[in-house]
């Protein structure tokens, strides 16, 4: 393993080739136009993980983009190693923040910019590097699986069913997925934890066409007027979600376990600083991690209705919608929230207008129990490389097909993230620093000899 | 007078090829990229006043769009009427619900179908054509001034500046508009009283960057989320407008005159399905055609914010934005709504956001006293038609400049308007039944000859 770092500074240039190829196919999964791109991304994979080291690649066909899976088997008596990655990306508006294209990857102070360079597919692609080191060296110590979709930012649908079909194919020691941040370049973390998330699109009616503000304003229901008032009307004066029952299975953390998230540095000053914002904003009586770590929440991905052009057009339109996501916690079902969020949703509405809602995807919550030996192989491979103990963290975000894997597999992931909070992923300027890019590729095959080492058959 | 149907029976195929020379230039004011079109509809303007009869047409800069301005002197003796209209429209959009294009105009089901059919091209060129018919037929019995704008559906601001410094050349007994509607196709009415309008963008900020909703959901504040409640309290349960002193300057109409008012048809039920709405909305206390025609009211024209694409993007915006507009009543002065709402707006913000208001127009309303001689001739024009008299009506409307006339130039306006409720103006398939064009083009002369026999010098 010691000869990871002389690898990578001798390959490192055709490394970032190979992720540049990858950086530059626009496979957005929200955006049907982009089909074939999907397509082009997963063969761009499959030709990658062939050069890698896999016996095998295949394409695999599922009811939306297909699902990009490798293997390498070296010996049954060996445990086996499932890498989970996903090769779709985030939409890239607003486009006119972008400061280099998109999908046009360059380095620049150290750093790969373009949609994707982290999320996922340069913290997928240290995977593929790992395993090459390890396979042209002659150290793989497990047998490894490969398994990239293309439908994780649209909520993995077509993967549960994929899962489904090919537990036998798929079984695994455990999952490793490095889709998630640490705290801070010299302050290692592994996530623990990860929200589950509801996200519906809601619209709101009112007549049959636009209307001129002043025939008819003040005479008839305004679309925007009244989704507003309905939209107010989901939190309260604390920041609390008021759908009824909305926190009825939400796991209480005990006051103790409180106590140790508080123990993790946090600096308010510093992150308003980050954000340049004035002031914190969420839910009474929870500090901001707790916020997003352990406490579910409600944001309005989206808004539009009327006029957004130049200059000052005077109508009431006929319609007007929003896309609101939720967050959730451990025991809470998305598809029980939702039900709640709609029945409460529509007794908002006044009389006078219609409302539709459409739920667009959701996924369970997450949690990896710390005394996992899977979990303490990531502890020790992160120690070599960074010299300190990772600190376990419960992140706000979601992959909502970890909790999935977990239910249709029975198998446990362990989350290596490699990504900083300052990456702007989902954001215009996305980018990954190369420094985390190369660690990561040195701190993965630790893991693989820590884990070989404790799951000897 | 009385030839004026057989004049408009030889003509009418060349008046609508001339109107619609109009109707294909896409006059957009509150679009700059259509500033090309301004000018070659104004010069349009000036070619078919030229035809029909003018002494001199000029098209007169202004610090905006110019003004097409025309005279047409007989005597000195005879009294002067000073036609006002528009010639800029409102944008098209939403596009995809045009069943025509809307540069394209048509005849179709006894209908003229286009952007400015009716608002504002088809009214103002009716009195370009019984102008035409009087001057032929040696029947004109005043001088005649033409001023026609092209910023009307942006706040007429330069027209303001232009009847400053025009002020002897525009000099006349009493200016005519067509820019109204009627309360039907038989039921002829004159708009005697226009609401004053004010018009602001408001935008709220909250981090430098959109922010993944996962990672931030719950911590950060959300722009969306701030909006729609600092909208919905903008307006109560009784759907009052809450800015402090909103409503303190408002003409209170006495029992007697609202009674009168209520003697005017309104069937709720009709009004609900023309528009295909369950309920009615709008302030507790009033009825329908007293919330659009003496009370003020508030409207989001427009809203937007964060991810409006097909899919599911999972993001907090660093900003939202809306476009809101007032319709005011007499005695209400926009530029201190505009101050009351800016205040308190900002007082609805949490410290998390920051926020800005920029106004963007406003004007005054206008009301038209029913013993003004000019008021009527035009009542005895619409009998000559309709064999009716027309009601009086109090318009949710807004022309600003019709009260900026009365303040600089000191001439009251009389707005014999010839549109239908149906015409959809400011709408997706705006239309202008040709009866009620080729109705202006007859009823218009017989308004000059009442009024030169009640102006006799």
């Amino acid at each position: 393993m010691n000869n990871v770092n002389q690898y990578i500074e001798e390959n490192k240039e055709r490394f970032l080739e190979e992720l540049f190829s990858l950086l530059r196919i626009p496979s957005i999964s929200s955006d049907s136009t982009h089909k074939n791109d999907m397509i082009k991304c997963a063969e761009r994979w499959k030709e990658l993980l062939i050069e890698a080291g896999a016996d095998t690649c295949e394409i695999m066909p599922t009811d939306g983009n297909p699902v990009v899976y490798a293997e390498k088997k070296i010996s049954e008596d060996l445990p086996t190693i499932l890498i989970y990655g996903h090769y779709d990306v985030m939409p890239t508006d607003p486009n006119e923040l972008w400061e280099t294209a998109a999908f046009e990857p360059v380095i620049k102070d150290g750093k790969i910019w373009g949609r994707g360079a982290d999320d996922d597919k340069g913290q997928s692609f240290m995977h593929a590097k790992a395993f090459e080191f390890m396979v042209r060296k002659g150290c793989l110590p497990c047998n490894v699986k490969f398994m990239l979709e293309g439908e994780e930012e649209i909520g993995s649908e077509s993967l549960y069913g994929f899962c489904e079909e090919n537990k036998s194919r798929l079984k695994a020691d455990v999952i490793l997925v490095s889709d998630t941040s640490m705290l801070a370049a010299d302050m290692p973390s592994i996530t623990t934890g990860l929200r589950g998330l509801g996200y519906v699109e809601v619209k709101v009616r009112s007549a049959n066409r636009d209307l001129h503000s002043g025939l008819y304003g003040g005479a008839v229901a305004n679309p925007i007027n009244v989704l507003c008032q309905m939209i107010a009307r989901l939190t309260d004066a604390d920041n609390r979600i008021t759908i009824p029952d909305f926190y009825k299975e939400v796991l209480v953390i005990s006051d103790e376990e409180r106590a140790l998230m508080a123990q993790a540095p946090f600096s308010a000053e510093n992150y308003k600083k980050e954000l340049k914002i004035n002031d914190l904003h969420g839910e009474k009586g929870y500090s901001t991690p707790e916020r997003t770590g352990i406490r579910p929440s409600l944001d309005v991905c989206g808004i539009w209705g009327g006029y957004q052009g130049e200059g000052a057009k005077t109508v009431i339109p006929s319609e007007a919608s929003a896309k609101i996501s939720f967050r959730l916690v451990p025991n809470q079902d998305f598809n029980v929230i939702t039900d709640r969020f709609y029945a409460y949703f529509k007794s908002l509405a006044p009389s006078s207008v219609t409302v539709e809602v459409k739920p667009l995807h959701g996924g369970y919550a997450y949690v990896c129990p710390i005394d996992l030996p899977a979990y303490k192989a990531a502890e020790k491979a992160y120690m070599e490389t960074y010299g300190k103990r990772p600190v376990p963290v419960r992140s706000g975000g979601s992959i909502p097909i970890i909790a999935g894997f977990d239910r249709i597999l029975g198998i446990k992931s362990v989350l290596m993230g490699f990504g900083l909070g300052s990456d702007a992923i989902h954001s215009p300027n996305e980018n990954y620093p190369l420094e985390q890019f190369f660690n990561g590729i040195k701190t993965i095959p630790y893991f693989y000899k820590e884990f070989a080492a404790a799951n000897k058959k």
